[in-house]
């Protein structure tokens, strides 16, 4: 069955998804980068990055979860560039270089218009105008009965939480602290929507933690 | 060396340390009595409570450590009790009997003026009126060389954190939602005042992390 998920988001100790002061050379923001290192050592990242070592634990078992059975991705502007209000050219085309890791439509929800951009690989960005129900829907389709990816970043979490519109939502809590930051879990209370923990494995460098409707 | 601690201070995915609504039914707060599921099987818990079975992994480990060379505690007083307020008799004696389980002077946190407290097994409350910093002076003098531990709850820790007073922090990540609560880490940065995660443990029902000064 389709579902709508969040794979691998990794959030500090404090529930911080990135830390202060995103820009084009911390996209993540100062110290955010400390988020991956669970998920970098791991065989899917090095695949992604067409390497063929990596570690194959428990880590890189969640980590392949993001990867799997995936039609279409979700994500906040903020999680596609640096680059804000109105879109000065087409230039940017994403952190991800030519063929970017994603291989299928990928919905970037942004209140300002911009025609779609079609990369190597499989990936097409398309720009949403109109809210996360109408990214949801188009993401859906796109999807033809494969899963939904919501990417984030946290505020856009939270907007999909608090609309009941996740499945199934897989945190990795990394054991750093980044002092500041997007909480995923202000103003969001996961209980009173409907979402408990459903498992929770201890990883090489990282706790998993799947969350899911009850 | 005497240091300043806090030792299995338990929070929820989201960092908080209690669920809302705390009340005489709920020292906790709502569904905070989840927090304790790691500790409540453990030797250390069940030796505190008279028994002697009880877990020996990696969490109890980690139990034993907020009992062992320690001289005095200070805590909130909303961690000592329901009452708020001037205190209208001498009769709450916190939650823990006659016969509480720190069997060394207990130093609370309040604004309303009371008496020492002596009770069974060691325990003397004394209710401190001039700030966290009178409080662990106090509690300093009276440890004589043992460690210091700040029980809680999270506001009175916020306190001493940023007063940068705390030497070593033992958090257990426990792995429940709690939706709303008080929260350990808002408007604190740790990194900023220069703590980090020095060491991070699975155990079987927490994540252990211990925070320290760099």
């Amino acid at each position: 069955m389709s579902k709508v998920r969040v794979a691998a988001f990794s959030v500090s100790l404090e529930g911080y998804g990135a830390g202060p002061d995103q820009s084009l050379q911390e996209p993540l923001g100062r110290g955010g980068e400390t988020l991956h290192d669970w998920f970098v050592p791991t065989r899917t990242f090095k695949k992604v990055h067409g390497e063929s070592d990596g570690t194959t634990g428990i880590d890189d078992t969640f980590a392949a979860r993001g990867f799997e059975h995936v039609g279409a991705w979700i994500m906040g502007r903020n999680m596609f560039g640096p680059v804000r209000g109105d879109w000065p050219d087409a230039s940017w085309k994403g952190w991800w270089g030519d063929n970017p890791p994603y291989h299928v439509p990928v919905f970037v929800l942004t209140h300002h218009t911009r025609a779609p951009v079609e990369m190597e690989g499989g990936t097409t960005f398309h720009f949403v105008m109109d809210g996360i129900e109408a990214a949801l829907k188009r993401a859906r389709h796109a999807a033809g009965g494969k899963d939904v990816l919501i990417g984030g970043g946290a505020s856009v979490l939270r907007q999909y939480l608090q609309a009941r519109l996740i499945d199934e939502m897989h945190l990795a809590i990394v054991p750093v602290l980044l002092g500041r930051g997007e909480s995923l879990f202000e103003g969001v209370s996961l209980p009173e929507l409907g979402y408990r923990v459903t498992r929770h494995v201890a990883g090489e460098g990282a706790t998993h933690v799947v969350i899911g409707r009850t």
